[in-house]
């Protein structure tokens, strides 16, 4: 393989070559450091690399895979990590001042598991502060830009993670989403992002923004590769109560999925509100082109997601502000935030906890009106993002005949995810007239992982819209 | 039988009788009718005695078990249910004004369970308004007063469950529990009162006090009996998300349990703190008498607990003013509150949600501690209550030299059975000087009901307290 095509290659493509001794882990590694010190400068993806390591972890993976003990697909593949997850003897920021030094003693448990499974840690990757917002605009550590227009925003809070695997900068990523942050920037950027369902993929080290709804999963090129990762990444883990007892899986199933009848639901409130003509064209025409082999789009009732969404935004608000009183980093270190995070935690400190409680009711007739909808369609389907990605700085976008405050505009349509926890992944689906990548989303049920990803995979198969490459990483 | 051994038999005496046609439903309902009609104006333990649709219930159970259809142990036996309790057709009041007409149109799930188990529905007794408190001192409906010693409370918010079963006015009843409500009235009044696992009890129809730490469960004149009723109660039910799907359970585990080994436990930390001496004396003695077969008591340590009562106490004042609020009974109806409970109410508006959620915190931390002490010993034991059963009107209490609350002293060995989630089940053990009952509490590990009440009733074969019957209710 040559040069350009390693740095845009899947794991699916690498992994079978690495096993074959056809590639060396070290030259991959390699090649990745080399694009890294080059191209990194540009898109201010990543806070930390961690060279040093990768090479001693490529080394065992080398010596490992030429004695033929072969950890499975991840063995040899590099892979970056959002700041906010902890890493042993790695400095962790979480993309703030205050923890600018902080080395952890412990692995997440998802940092354990990819390095049993032999990937190769390449470095730490910028988000918004603390995690606590869409746009990817870090105070203290700079604003990721997006590949495909340097002056816009990636999105956020995954924007690093989301840059690094759309401009060749390392195979996969890890990101976190609690209203959105793997989905958002990965629509932004043109690459693929899966939120797992709630308790598919343990949060245990990886630093809380609002712990009923955060959630860890892949950032990847291709669905397949997202279905790889999650392989690793899933499971029950006893230090965080929060994950479910089920038995492994595998989520690719199969080399190709069989083209079949899809049902889609278009949910009559909320999901399709707003939208810019441009994302809407787009998505309806992808939308159109999975069900053309005999399947429907159905519309589907979901009357209480409206309230739902501004109740998730209210109680991830004060979940937020009561992890960092707890952390005591506010209000004691209210100064070293970030302006707009400063602002959210101040505003979570007032939230009435009869206010947060009747939130969580309004949560949980959500999650029954989706699941009802659900046993009558495979999947919902709606856009990522109402938007495409703005100029860096933007605080309003007027759509709809109406200015919307930013970040509400880039989170109302991926919240739904968070709130029912349901599985939900973005998959690129074409380019506006400006060269702005858009990103379709779909919601499947509880643990249909396996499922939603063939889906997803179907579409993929005839619009392959991540195997364009942004010019500025060539 | 003669009449004086029906009125006080239990589940494990009369269902044998009934199944062997020895004794007609028809005839022990007539007998406890009788006898609500002479002893309830005394007790105040009923709101609405339903004889007729009793009678009615009655019959088909004698005509079923005439020709061998046997539902099981509750076939024909009297029940009395909480008045929290939704009874289709029968008004259910919530011990509340704003109730006092209300006429559910839908049975709670436990009451379809009891009925179809042949269980005969005696009548709906008094409770705290609203399950809110912990005296059953209530405003709309007068006071129940306590067998034992009629100018003293039973204790709530399921005393008149309680006194109904403690008097012999029927051979077991239903009650709710969030901070103590079954455990503290069964103490103070000499019977068996079972709080089983969060999620063993669909709570689907009953009216919620805190969501979070909500349980429903048994009030009988024996362990045994508290088994059998469990039996019925328990299991998954769609209509409550929060029910675990457990497979169905004997948790009598035969007839009698085998003298064995028991480890308990008795905490470092508050569940043995500012107790009253007679009360001290008595489970101390009783405790002892458990493991005298080889046995042994062990200190556990549950430094997290003391924060938690605390924690669980906010939580539940802030639920439960959420609940009022989403019903719209509060603050439109406040007027109509008695006086405590319109405080508490007001009270649970104020709470910020980042204290609740610190809460949330500081209960999960105790809960793993629990389950740690747990792993060293079978049960944790404790005196149910702290204090015996005060006069009617009784605002603070003098122990252990300071003035404490009434609600504080009567609830804060309680809570850690609410806000652990864990089964817990208190059985008589003696009378003080006064004659006031004494309940001892056993706590065991989430799920293993049948071997908590398998301690409980190899303390009860030999220490049969719940045989002694208050004088006044000859």
């Amino acid at each position: 393989m040559k040069a350009p095509n390693l740095a845009f290659a899947t794991i699916e493509d690498l992994a079978p070559l690495l096993a074959k001794k056809k590639l060396s882990p070290i030259e991959l590694l390699e090649h990745f450091l080399a694009r890294i010190e080059k191209l990194n400068p540009r898109f201010n993806a990543f806070i930390t690399i961690t060279a040093e390591q990768a090479l001693t972890d490529a080394r065992t993976a080398e010596r490992e895979l030429a004695r033929g003990k072969r950890r499975g697909p991840l063995h040899g593949i590099p892979i970056a990590l959002k700041d906010n997850i902890w890493t042993k003897g790695i400095r962790t920021t979480m993309g703030s001042a205050i923890l600018r030094t902080f080395v952890p003693d412990e692995d997440a448990t998802i940092v354990r598991k990819l390095r049993k499974a032999g990937a190769v840690i390449i470095g730490k990757t910028n988000l918004h502060e603390f995690a606590y917002g869409a746009t990817n605009e870090n105070p203290h550590y700079g604003p990721t830009h997006n590949p495909w227009a340097h002056e816009r925003i990636t999105g956020g809070s995954s924007g690093g993670s989301t840059a690094a695997v759309c401009t060749g900068l390392c195979v996969a990523a890890i990101g976190t989403d609690t209203g959105g942050s793997i989905r958002l920037p990965a629509a932004l950027c043109g690459i693929v992002g899966l939120k797992p369902t709630f308790g598919r993929v343990s949060v245990h080290g990886v630093f809380p923004l609002a712990p009923t709804l955060d959630h860890v999963g892949p950032l990847t090129r291709s669905v397949a590769d997202a279905a790889i990762v999650l392989g690793t990444l899933a499971g029950r883990d006893p230090l965080d109560l929060t994950t479910a007892a089920k038995p492994t899986e595998d989520f690719l199933q199969g080399s190709k999925p069989k083209r079949r009848k899809i049902r889609l639901g278009i949910p009559k409130e909320h999901m399709w509100e707003r939208i810019h003509p441009d994302v809407q064209r787009l998505v309806e025409k992808a939308a159109a082109s999975l069900v053309r082999s005999g399947g429907a789009i159905e519309q589907v009732s979901l009357p209480t997601l409206p309230a739902a969404v501004d109740a998730a935004n209210m109680m991830s608000i004060a979940e937020a502000t009561a992890v960092h009183e707890q952390a005591g980093y506010y209000p004691s270190h209210a100064a070293e935030y970030g302006e707009d995070v400063s602002k959210r935690l101040g505003m979570g400190g007032d939230i009435r906890a009869v206010e947060y409680l009747k939130g969580r009711t309004t949560l949980r007739q959500a999650r029954t009106e989706f699941a009802a909808a659900l046993e009558q369609v495979d999947a919902i389907v709606a856009p990522t993002v109402a938007i495409t990605a703005q100029k860096i700085g933007t605080e309003t976008v007027r759509i709809g005949g109406t200015d919307e405050p930013m970040r509400a505009a880039l989170l109302r349509l991926t919240r739904p995810g968070n709130l029912t926890g349901l599985p939900n992944v973005t998959v690129p689906c074409g380019f506006t007239p400006e060269g702005l990548p858009v990103g379709m989303q779909l919601i499947g049920p509880a643990f249909a992982e396996s499922d939603l990803l063939a889906i997803a995979r179907l579409y993929e198969q005839e619009n392959n819209w991540a195997s364009r490459h942004p010019p500025s990483a060539a």
